[in-house]
């Protein structure tokens, strides 16, 4: 992901960052160390590393520079939650591709967590990577020096946005097993915007948050983030249905197979195409909103509606 | 549990103040409400309503008591805590039940969750169960007028202990499904440190913290339910195997039909019997070190070893 130059140093310096991370608490001193997890450690590492476009991480990085007025930060502060939500997306989708859930043997171009470990294993990789950022954040960030006064918000917004994801996910199940038959545009909206949004949203809210920014303007981030997090989707709908496994990295075609309610099953492709597209637009009025230069999150925005994977 | 008058109005209070919580939750102005996860919510409230001998919060509720050196307080400081703590302890139940880990079909004293729901729902609740704590501990903790210092400590103490919890039941996999198979008492100690221990222990450890005790102090609260906690997990060893199903409220006899390592395979029942009431003498030891004045912690540490179920 993050094709462009300016933006593709992010995913560079998120992937080493979580490298840094994952070895230090694997680290003998950290208390994770032993052979009590080993294999689980392993399971972990295998999601977190090497994979994904590492958008949501960029998304916080960027939104505390937009606030701060410098980039490239050497010492982002929001790199402790930036590096803690990755973690918990990473898992999310450890869960989402068990058996009992959405049943994917393929994620990010190779095999799914439970088909290289097993399902015990990838479920406890899982469950870490839920509750395992929040210790990332608050240890982390007191290293960064953040108050506890922010630690403590950003903690709180970040468990809120987890169990939104959760709840998201509860209802995406709820509508693919047809225990919801009435799915409409409403229900789909308030299922993403749980499901993918809240943690889009939580991204570039506590990043700002991190960064110093008054309520007004997390308040705008998060509006800013949710915007986007729609437009994701719908072009992650339009891609499963458009394009193929191989440049996904996942099974393609899967939404149709399974019967999912999507963007282009409730519009067709143009429509849902078009309906992103307005998004990203309004998208940027929020961040405009802000009076604070934001070129490249408004790059970024661009990049979630044009990207082919 | 709790049999004692003294100690069995703590288990009512939390049996209430869980309810109370899970009521405001579900209310349509938390967030939480809506068709997108009532069959999640109905799940989590099975595991949670009712159930269970609630040792964990009368841990930290009468931990802050002794610190503040007052009985049955109305606003105890460590309530959020407690209730947050008991529902990670509900949590941990639901996946450890899963067909893919312990796969049993009877929890306290009725079927287990997913027997009842299904995986992909009991999946989700444990999920929210690990993660939502967080948001409680933070914002019930901010509603009782907890500053942001000792909150956000108490959130990291507790990402901490659930991390280890999950540490602890994937040593458990490795060692029934025989990837480790030089299973020891060190080994077994470990395990049981970080499944059982450590959510004991920062239960404890959290309520005196949020008491107001110092770090020694909160040291001694964390070593003693740290020994409480070993010598519980000896006394569930020895009650798995000499007690029924119908008065564990869960499946008899497991550990041995699993072919567990436990404290009685290792020392037999007389021995492990005995080993616990040593551990239970040392956990007081820690107790008095503290100066404090802790009747009733020691007569929950009683309970621990004498109860039968």
């Amino acid at each position: 992901m993050l094709e462009t130059p300016t933006l593709s140093q992010y995913k560079t310096t998120v992937d080493k960052a979580l490298t840094e991370l994952l070895n230090k608490l694997t680290d003998a001193r950290s208390g994770f160390s032993g052979r009590a997890s080993l294999r689980l450690l392993d399971s972990v590492r295998y999601s977190v590393e090497d994979a994904g476009k590492r958008i949501r991480p960029t998304l916080a990085l960027l939104a505390a520079e937009a606030v701060l007025g410098s980039d490239n930060l050497k010492e982002n502060p929001a790199m402790p939650a930036a590096l803690a939500i990755e973690l918990v997306h990473c898992g999310s989708l450890i869960h989402d591709d068990l058996p009992c859930m959405d049943d994917d043997d393929l994620r990010r171009g190779k095999a799914s967590n439970h088909k290289k470990f097993d399902e015990a294993t990838s479920l406890l990789a899982g469950d870490l990577l839920l509750i395992l950022p929040i210790r990332v954040l608050l240890s982390e960030g007191r290293d960064y020096g953040i108050d506890s006064w922010k630690l403590s918000r950003a903690a709180l917004k970040l468990s809120e946005a987890i169990s939104s994801m959760i709840c998201g996910q509860a209802l995406d199940m709820d509508l693919s097993t047809g225990r919801l038959t009435d799915g409409d545009i409403d229900t789909l909206t308030l299922m993403q915007r749980c499901k993918t949004g809240a943690l889009l949203a939580a991204s570039a809210e506590i990043g700002a948050l991190l960064a110093g920014a008054d309520e007004d303007c997390c308040r705008l981030f998060n509006s800013f983030a949710h915007k986007l997090g729609l437009a994701f989707q719908i072009s992650d709908d339009i891609l499963d249905a458009t394009s193929s496994s191989e440049v996904l990295g996942k099974t393609a075609g899967k939404d149709d197979e399974q019967n999912k309610l999507t963007f282009v099953k409730l519009y067709g492709i143009d429509s849902a195409q078009a309906l992103a597209k307005e998004l990203i637009i309004e998208a940027k009025q929020e961040l405009r909103q802000t009076g604070l230069s934001t070129d490249k999150l408004e790059l970024l925005a661009d990049y979630v509606v044009s990207r082919n994977y």
